[in-house]
C-alpha cells in the first residue's frame, strides 16, 4: 500500500458511499448528514500496544474491534448507529493483504449494523492506530438513554458477560494465540466484543431510566453511572458468571466475582429501571439483575463493601 | 498529568460544555447534537513528527493548529463549525504546563469560532497525536459548497496565500525556531493557519459554484477540485505571491510560482464562480483571481503546462 489513492480504492471495495441519512458521502472536504433527527456522537481510539497487540489480533479482529467499541457507545444511548468517520494511522510494514483483512472485518460489522463510512483521514505513523467517530439516531420517541437518572430502590441490571473479556485478555497475554484453545469464549469476548444495538433500542422503548457502556469494568463504571451520592447493593453469585471466569479464577486462585467486578473492555450494558417498570423491561432478552440502587455512596457486593480499585488508563 | 480525572478537570477549565446546537455535552457515552439542520462532518489527524515537530511548535501552536486544520474543512463547505470531538494520544513526558498551553491555544480558537468540545477519548501513546472530528451547519440557504460543479469558462480564485506555509515549513525545518526571525509571516502561516470561516459563509451566500480547502498544495488539489475531464488556465504572476515566497525562491534559486503551486498546508480556499456572478462574488474580501476552467485536462500556469508532482502523504 504505497499511495493514498490505492488505499481509497481499497476502502471503496469494502464500504458503500450511500446511506439513508447521508446527503454527501466521503470524497469532499466534509460529509453531510441529514439533519432531521438529533444525532448522538462518540469518539474512541484503538491503538496498537495500548488497546490491541498485533501478535494475537488478526487484521480482521483489529478492523472489527475498532468499530465495535464505537458502536457500543451508540448502543449504550439506546440508539442506532448510522455512519462513522475513521482516521487511520498507517505504519509502513503492513501490506495490502493486511489492509484487505482489516477493512473486511470492519465492513462485515458495518453491514450488519447498516452503517456507512462517511469520511476520514490517513497518515503515516510508527504504530497502527484507529480513531473513529460514530453517529447514531434514536428510535421513535427520539429519546437517548443517558447515564444516571437513578434513585434508591431502582433495579440495576447488566446485558452481556462481565469479566469474560478480562479473562480473555489475560489468557492472550499469557499464552498468545494459543489462548484460543484454553478459553475460546473469553478470548473471543476480548477480540470480538458484540455491540448490543438491538437490545439497547429495546431497552429504550421499554422505558428504562438510564444505560451505559461498561468498558472500564463494573467497579469503575458503576459509580460513574450512579453519579455522586448514590451507591449500590449488588448480588452477584459466581453461578451468574461465565464458566471461563470461574475456571480462570480457580486457576489463578482469585475470586471470580472480583475478576468480574474489575473487568475491563466488557462492552456489556449497565442499566437501571424503576421496580414498577420491571415487568416491561424484564422481557428484554439476556438481562441479568445484579442489585439495587441505594442512597449510600458504597458499592456493596454480596454483603461486603467493594474496594474500587481506582483503575485508570493513565496508571497502566 | 497522571490521571484521566486530572485531564478531564483541566479540559473543563478551558472548554465550556454548552452550545446552542448541543443537547448533551461531554461526559456520557455520547454527546447529542440537535437535529434541526443538516450537519457537515470532517475528521483530521495531527500527529507528532508527521504533521508537526515539538522542537519548533509550542504547546499552544499544536493545540491551535490541530483544531484549525479541522475548522478549515468546515469553512471550505461554506459552513459554520459548531462542535468537535477530540481523541488525544498522550505520551508520558508531557507535564501539566504543556497541556495547559495546548488546551489554551485550542480553546482561544474554539471561542473565536463559538465551537464546543463535545466529547472524545484519551489514551497513552509513544508520540503526541490528535484526531479531531468536527461538525458544522450551513447558513440561511442550508446549502453546502462542495468541490467541482465547474464548467469551462468559470473563474477560479483563491482566498489566502498559497506557498507561504510551505516556505514557513522549509524555513523551520532548516533553522528551527530561529526561522521565525527570517520569515515571520511564512513561519506563522505554517504554525498558525487561519481558517476562513467568515469568508466561506460569504462565498456561500454570494452563490459561487464550489469551494475547497487547499491543504495538499494547489497542483495536487486543483485537479481534485475540477474533477475528471476539466483543466485550468492559470495566470499567477509572482507579484501576486507573498514577498516571503518570492524571497525564499530567490534564496534557493527556485521559481516562486512553482513553490506556490506545490505548496502544502496552505489552508487557503480554492473556489469557482460563473463569470456572470463575479460582480457579486468579487466583493468578498481577500479574493485573488487565478484563472479560468478549461475543457482540457491540463493545468496551464502562465502559459506552460504544469507538471503535477504527484505529491502523496504516503511517499513522504
Amino acid at each position: 500500500m504505497k499511495s493514498e489513492k490505492q488505499f481509497l480504492e481499497l476502502i471503496d471495495t469494502h464500504f458503500t458511499r450511500d446511506h439513508e441519512f447521508l446527503k454527501l458521502g466521503r470524497g469532499d472536504d466534509c460529509a453531510v448528514i441529514t439533519g432531521t433527527k438529533d444525532l448522538c456522537v462518540s469518539s474512541d481510539l484503538f491503538l496498537e500496544d495500548v488497546h490491541f497487540r498485533r501478535d494475537y489480533f488478526s487484521a480482521e479482529d483489529i478492523g472489527y474491534k475498532a468499530l465495535a467499541v464505537n458502536i457500543s457507545d451508540i448502543a449504550a444511548m439506546g440508539a442506532k448507529p448510522i455512519a462513522f468517520t475513521m482516521d487511520l494511522m498507517v505504519p509502513t510494514d503492513l501490506d495490502e493483504e493486511f489492509w484487505n483483512g482489516f477493512f473486511k472485518g470492519m465492513a462485515v460489522l458495518a453491514r450488519q449494523n447498516d452503517i456507512t463510512l462517511a469520511g476520514g483521514d490517513l497518515s503515516r505513523s510508527d504504530k497502527l492506530g484507529v480513531s473513529i467517530s460514530i453517529f447514531g439516531v434514536a428510535g421513535g420517541s427520539g429519546k437517548f438513554l443517558t447515564r444516571g437518572n437513578c434513585e434508591p430502590g431502582d433495579i440495576l441490571f447488566t446485558i452481556g458477560d462481565i469479566g469474560l473479556a478480562r479473562v480473555g485478555f489475560m489468557t492472550l497475554e499469557a499464552f498468545g494465540k494459543k489462548g484460543q484453545e484454553i478459553f475460546p469464549a473469553a478470548v473471543n469476548a476480548h477480540l470480538r466484543p458484540k455491540p448490543k444495538v438491538l437490545i439497547g433500542t429495546l431497552l429504550n422503548a421499554a422505558g428504562i431510566k438510564g444505560l451505559m457502556d461498561v468498558s472500564d469494568g463494573l467497579a469503575c463504571d458503576l459509580p460513574r453511572f450512579l453519579g455522586p451520592g448514590l451507591g449500590a447493593d449488588l448480588q452477584i453469585p459466581a453461578s451468574d458468571l461465565h464458566g471461563h471466569v470461574v475456571a480462570f479464577a480457580l486457576g489463578v486462585g482469585d475470586d471470580p466475582v472480583k475478576i468480574a467486578m474489575i473487568g475491563g473492555e466488557d462492552y456489556a450494558l449497565l442499566g437501571a429501571a424503576s421496580p414498577t417498570d420491571m415487568d416491561k423491561v424484564g422481557s428484554v432478552p439476556g438481562m441479568t439483575i445484579i442489585g439495587t440502587v441505594t442512597d449510600g455512596p458504597d458499592i456493596i457486593v454480596n454483603g461486603t463493601p467493594f474496594e474500587v480499585s481506582g483503575f485508570d488508563h493513565f496508571d497502566t
